[in-house]
Formats: C-alpha cells, sequence, structure tokens
C-alpha cells in the first residue's frame, strides 16, 4: 500500500525534505531513518523508566527534560511531514499519521490538564513508530513468509478459535454452577477468565477449583486444552511449509519435457537435462 | 447427516414455515437464520451478565425482562419447529431438539421452584444452537479439513492419552506416598490432579511439592511432558498435512474406470491404467 | 520379544491352562483377558479411593474386603501362571513377573508390619498389568507407528535434553546467586527446580524472582524456553511423517517405467500405466 | 572452527602431551577425555551440594577438600594445556581458555577476599567444559542437523520474537495503566515482566490481573500466546524438515561439472545437464 503523499512529491526544498523524511534510498534519508530509530527507542525507554517509582524519585527531573526534548523532536518531525506530503489531511488520517500524532499529543495534554498522568502511558506507543521505518528500509524480508503463511491460516484459526471460545462459555458457566462464589468463581465472566488461563496452559493460580468435581471437571479441560493445543500449532506448520515450498521452487516447466518443480538455481532440467 | 424432517416437508403454510425455519436458500429462510444468530448470542450474554453481581442488584429486572423476551421468543421457534417438522417426535429427541427445550426449560421451571437458581445457568447451552445455524448455512466450509485432520489422528491421539492417563495414575500415587497428606497430597486423586495439572503445563500452583524428593520426581515428570507435549502436536500436523495434500488431490475421476483421487502428477488411472 | 514361556507350552492341563492365561486366540483365552482387564481396573479404583479421607473413613471396610479379594485373585492367577510356565524363575524374574509379584506383595506384608501403610500405594502398580493383557490381544497396532516415530526422535531428543539441562544448571546457580536465600532460592538445587519449572512453562509459582535483576533473567529463560519448546515437536512432528510415508507408500518400483512412490492401492503405474 | 594449536603440534614431549590433552584419536586421549568428563561433572556437582544449606553443615570440610582436589586438578590441566599449544596468548584468550580460567579462578580469589563467596558459584560454568571434551571426542552427530535447523529459522524466529517483544511492551504499558500500582503491576517494566510470563503461559500468579477489563485484556492476551506459541514451533518443524530431506539428497557428484547437492529423483545434472 503506497502512501498517497509518495506518489508525486512536491518540486523544491519540500521534494527535498520529502526524500529525506519519506525515503530511504539517499544518503541523508538513511541517516534520518537511523536517528529516528534511536530517537524512539531512546523515548520509549524514558517511557518505561519513568514508570518505576524510585527512578521517578531520583531522576525525575532529568527523565522529563528528556522527555520533553524527544516530544519537541517529533513535533518537529510531524510539523515537517506534513508540510512536505502534498495531501497532509489524508496523511493525519492515516494510519502512522494518527500514531504519529499520539506520540506527542500526551506530553501537550498534560501540561493542560495535570491529573493525567496516566494519559502519559499512551507515549509507549511510539514503538509502533518502529515498524514505519522498518518498512520504508524493507529490512524485514524474511517477515514476507511469515506473514504469508499466517494469512493462509487465518481462515483454519478463527474456526479453531470459534470453538476454543465456546468451550470457554460452557466450561466458564459450568465451573461457576459447580464451584460457586465461595471458591472464587463468583460469576460466568469470571469463570471465562479461569477457562481461558487453563486452556491455553497458563495457569495463574489465582482461581482454582477447590471442590473434588471442580477438579474432575478442570483435569478434563486440562487434557482436553493438551490435544487442542496441537491444533493451530500443525496449522501454522503446514502453511508455513507451503509457504517456504513456493518460495522454494522454480515456477518455470521445463521447455523439453515439460516436467516441473525445479529448484530455483536449476539451469538444466533435472528430468531430461533440457536447458531451462 | 440429512435431519429427518428435511427430506419431504409437508405441504401448505406447514412446507412455507419449514423452509423458513430449517433451511437458508430462501431470503426469509437467511433471514431468519441471521436473527436467531443474534437472538442466541444476545440471551446467551444475558445470562453471562446476570451472573455478575452488581449487574443484578442495579439492572436485575431489565434483564429479566429481557430474559423472559428471549425465553418465549425461542419457545415460540420451539413450537413452530414441532408444528412444522413430520414427526415432532424424532425431532424432539434428536441431539437440536434436546438442546432446543433445555434452552427454554430452565426459565419455566425456576417459575415453579424458586429455589432453582444454579439451573438458570444451563440456558448457557444455547450457544450450542449457534452451530446448528452455521451448519445449515454451511458458514464454515474451512472447519472440514480440520475436523478430517482430528478424525484422523483420534486413534493415535487415545493411544497417546492412554499412557498420559498410566502415567497420571502411577505418579500422583508416588506423589502421595512421597508428600503426604501435611504437603497437600491428601488423596491419589489429588496426586492425580496435581499430575495433570503439572504434565499439561497448566502449573496453577495451588498444590506444590514441599520436600526434596518431592520436587526431584516433579522435575522428572515436567521435563517428561515437555517432551511429551510435542507427541500430539506431530500427530496432528502430520494429519493436517495429509488432509491438505488431499485437498489438492486431482479432482477429475477416470474416465475408464470412473474411480477418483488420483495424485496431481498423474497421467494414468492407477487402477485401470486409462490414460487420464 | 517373545516370553520364553510362550515357545513351547508343556502338554496336558497345563498346556490346556497355559493357553487361557498367556494366549488370547481361544474363546476362554479372550474371556480370561476381559475379566482380568476389569479386575485390575477395579483394583486400582479400590486403592486409590482408600486413600480417600472421607471414603476410607466411611466405607473403610468394604474396600478393604474388596481389595483382599482382589489380591487372593492375583494371588491365584501368579500361582497358576508359575505352575503352566515351563521356566518359572525365568517368568518370576522377567519384568511382568516382578509386577505380577508386587501387585500382591504390599497386602501380605501390611499383615505382617501393621505400619507399612504407605506401602499399600505400590499396589497401584497393578496398572502395568493393563499393557500385558493389551500387548497380549494386540489391541493397540496405532502405538507402533507413535513408537517408531519416538524411537527414531531419540539421538535428537537425547542431544536437545542435554541442552536444555545444562541450561538449567546455570540458570539454576545464577538465580541462587542474584536472588538469595531470602527469595526462596536457598540452594543451587532448588534454583535448578525452579528452572524446570520455568522453562517447561509449568510455573507454579511457589518460587518466584522478586529482585529486578532476578526477574529480567526470568524473562530471558522463559524467551528462549519459548523458543525451545519447539524443537522437540518438531523432531516429533519430522519422525512422525516419516514414519507415516514409510507405511503409506508402495516400496515397489514400476517394471515398465521404474518410477517409485506409487500408493499401496495402485494397480497401475501412474506415469506410464504399466501393471505394476 | 579450528583451534589455532591444533594445526602444527610442537614436537617431543610437548607434541605428545598435546596429542592426550587437545585429541582423542590415541587411547591416552580418549582415556583423559574421559576422567576429564567425569572431574567435571564431579567438580559441579560438589559445586550444587556445597550450596545446600543442611550439607554444606554436615558435610562442609569434605565438600571443601574435594573441591580444592578439583581445583588443584584443573590448575595442572591449564598449565598444560598452556604449555602444550603454540601460542598460549590466543589459546588463553580463546572462548575455552576463559572458560578454563573461569573454572579455577574463583576458588583463588575466595581464599584473598573471604567474603567473595557467591563468586564460588561462577565455578558453575565448569560444565561449559563438557562440551569441549564432547566435540573433540565428536559424540554428537546428530546436534549437527540441530544445530543446521536452528541457524535456519533464525531469521524468522528474530522477526518472530520481535514482534512479541513490541506486543510485550505495548501489552504491559496498558496494563501498568488499567491495573496501577495498588494491584502489583507497579512500573511499566514489571508489566512487560507479567506479560512475558504470560504470554509463554508461564502463568506464575505472583502478579495477576484483579479488575474486569485488566482480566480482560489479560485474556485476550492468553489467546494470543496460545495461536502465537504455534509459529515458532512451525518454523522449526519446516527446517528441521528440511535439513533431514538434504541428508535425503543424492550424494553423488555430478560426473560432467562436480557439482554436488541434486534431488534423489534427479537423472541430469541441474546445472550442466550431464546425465548423473
Amino acid at each position: 500500500m503506497k502512501h498517497p503523499s509518495e506518489q508525486s512529491p512536491p518540486p523544491g526544498i519540500r521534494a527535498r525534505l520529502h526524500e529525506i523524511i519519506f525515503e530511504s534510498n539517499t544518503p541523508a534519508g538513511k541517516a534520518f531513518d537511523v536517528a529516528l530509530l534511536w530517537a524512539i527507542v531512546l523515548s520509549v525507554l524514558a517511557v518505561m523508566l519513568e514508570s518505576v517509582g524510585p527512578i521517578r524519585a531520583r531522576y525525575g527531573p532529568v527523565v522529563r527534560i528528556a522527555e520533553w526534548g524527544f516530544t519537541l523532536l517529533f513535533t518537529l518531525e510531524y510539523v515537517l511531514r506534513l508540510f512536505t506530503v502534498r495531501r497532509p489531511v489524508l496523511y493525519a488520517l492515516s494510519f502512522y499519521g494518527l500514531v504519529d500524532l499520539l506520540a506527542i499529543l500526551p506530553s501537550y495534554v498534560s501540561l493542560l490538564l495535570p491529573g493525567a498522568h496516566s494519559l502519559l502511558v499512551v507515549r509507549v506507543l511510539r514503538l509502533l513508530r518502529i515498524f514505519r521505518v522498518l518498512k520504508l528500509v524493507n529490512f524485514l524480508g524474511e517477515a514476507e513468509v511469515l506473514l504469508t503463511a499466517l494469512r493462509a491460516s487465518r481462515p483454519k484459526i478463527t474456526v479453531f478459535l470459534g470453538a476454543v471460545l465456546s468451550t470457554v462459555v460452557i466450561m466458564g458457566s459450568v465451573m461457576y454452577m459447580v464451584e460457586g462464589e465461595a471458591n472464587g468463581f463468583d460469576s460466568i465472566p469470571r469463570g471465562m477468565y479461569w477457562a481461558i488461563v487453563t486452556m491455553t496452559t497458563v495457569g495463574f493460580g489465582d482461581i482454582t477449583p477447590k471442590t473434588v468435581p471442580g477438579q474432575f471437571i478442570a483435569s478434563v479441560l486440562m487434557i482436553m486444552g493438551y490435544g487442542v493445543l496441537a491444533v493451530p500449532t500443525g496449522i501454522v506448520s503446514v502453511e508455513l511449509a507451503a509457504a517456504t515450498r513456493r518460495g522454494g521452487l522454480n515456477p518455470e516447466a521445463c521447455p523439453g519435457c515439460g516436467a516441473e518443480g525445479h529448484d530455483v538455481d536449476a539451469v538444466h532440467c533435472k528430468f531430461c537435462g533440457t536447458r531451462l
């Protein structure tokens, strides 16, 4: 999906800036991307560290100054992006445009509403901006095969999740009935939370069956979950194998005997020896 | 498995109603299915919400009225189904007939026996009615491949579960002997519950080994469970690959003997030798 | 592995008894096996129920009488087996001979040593006798493929377990050093127990890292365990696929064109049409 | 990777010692390796046992004497290795050279700094020396296939881990915001620790969501982790299958151009067309 602004860049300095900010073919564009990557990682790190009580107590002012530095930097970048694209409104409403805005908005809002501390966590979404850079420099060719396999698995995994969710609703209700409020299963949604924790083999242990029938039903659910866990793995394995095979075979047929399925590095047909 | 009532519908208005309720080819039938789907989902949601204490306290009357609306709706539907099928007894005793009855019965019973509150949870089984609708509109073609793979895996998974259960009995008894009542292992069934929780890697932590030999035995069981977890996954992967491959078989029947199921690279029928 | 006693049965009534007890071709032999299967399952159930406090308190005498019934039955069977085999000593020292003895010994020992209650749990090993019956009636043809795949996977799984155990030793020591006795990591073996609980994703939560560096190291270990879990699954999948394929392909080459890889039900070569 | 010292051993007694210590072709070299293996295992066991409080209290002096025996033994071995290799500095700075040093250093340091008890745990790294012995005697041919598969999986697994880590950062921040300090999520890093514990299905239960929205978000994360767990398994399965298959390639080189790696069904060389 090409960004609307990338099709015909405006002339002059805007075109130059556009090339630096949105593309990564030129040295300047590449340097910009690398700098942006570091700024993103460091700013997310700052958000994370600021949330730690002792660090906030001791290094609070330092972190806050760094944070404002990043905010001003990202604001400048956002303004430049708006300036250099041809259709700023389209950009501002695109997915990455909104992420760019969310990366700077919380800091300004917290100036106006001093109580909005929890809002600052939203800045962690800056992390999503990394994918923009990676997408531009085409860093992750390998991701393609994975995504192809996952996309091909989606219909089967949807069916599978539907079956899992039905089991969760029914088992959650059964446990609510069997164990009851006294043992922590105080509503059907709570029972469903327990059923998900159990079927996915996470098993926090914050809610556990206490009665004998409850433990028996839990055992059945766990053994079922054991077999069930195998299904998505099987699905993804098969689709990954297919995606790998498709990427790894020569699509051409032999002009001599018409045989297919040659390796990508084959020069001659492996059955009749004709040059491919 | 064809429903007995679908073979030769009765004439007149009953036939028309039958078409709407049991089939989904006509626009009216489709609309009925979609409406039913929504009614099922909303009524299950109502059952779930009613079980939540604070919601019951505040919105109790609203939820109860909605609940009675769904009950009357499903009762009407149940009566219509009985009226439009040719052999009502057969329908009433079929799997979906019983589910349809269970979906409405608890509400009426709770009128007669005011104490039967826990019975109301049974209404969550209405969820199973979703599969009836999905089956009719043939929503889930993908489910076929999954079911084929699971059906083919069944004998192997049964053998596998037998081995797992034997391990559970023996390890549960060993831990009952080693850890004893003081550490929560107060009977062999309790030890088996713990062994299942451990082998399936759920690990609630409600019962854990406290003694050194107990922790050693638990470690062995966990490492074993680690390798064992691989078996059902491998089984399902292999069968899924086979089911997918069979989906890629040559769809043509042999012009000579009519046999199907030839490989895609087959030139001659593998049964009679006729050229395909 | 043929049992030494099965090669040339003694003549007369001993031969007849031998046939009933050790073989399952005759109707009497089959009936004996089915009866034995039920006796084993029921006696294991009795051992399990006797371990439950409330049941022992109320139905103690009944369970104990049933238990002695099973013990006498198995004693009779053991004596008959000794009587009908040609070389009783060899049988008595074989794996199943020892299991047969362990199935009855604890009851007699508990008569002499009244304090040896915990010994009674040993009787749960009677469960192993089920496999003797299943082996004789050849119940589990499917188990062959599974065992072949597991046997083929063994060298790879051994290497894999070696790597896992090394990680467990090193991570357990690191956590002992980092977290220390105050947080439950009171020795290296305890740290190893924690590392196994964590790497296998069981996660009881009886011992958990409390310090920040400890939680960081635990996170690394968990993410590693995540990727590592994939290895045995992959191994078993590949070997199972190989075992299934070997069982499912015609080993013959076509006499006409020499092509291989025909299905087992193929009558004609799928490439040239020659009769196989 | 050949060790620099193995290329041209020095003459005389040094050459003889070098052969014994670094190679394992001669009977003396093999005996040395086996003895070293035992010394390593026993010394690691001693370190482990010394960390257990009651054992240290009772058998402290015995363990300490054994420990010093191993230290002197490994010191002698280290000196001999330095003496017999051609370029001692290169050896001392190599990976195994450093491991050899770390195996003896802590004991000596603890003489000078009596408080450095925790340092002694470092000696558990002696375990790494096992791999040196195994590498020399070429014990683990099977490990090759596993390593090949893992190496081939690395790029895909890296991409996958990147996606997992991004999810961990975002979900950790969300839970910090939703649950807050009162429920144990007292910073974003703590939330990330919880997210890792949950996504890997370890589920210690030391920190668990208490609020309804928190439990809902946790449910979504667990179901996601469920599907996600399938991806590395699929990757490793596919690569293992490929590595195994390559093991099944045509071992013959082309008589025309000498190229290797032809499929088993190849009739002509795929590079130059010569008949194989």
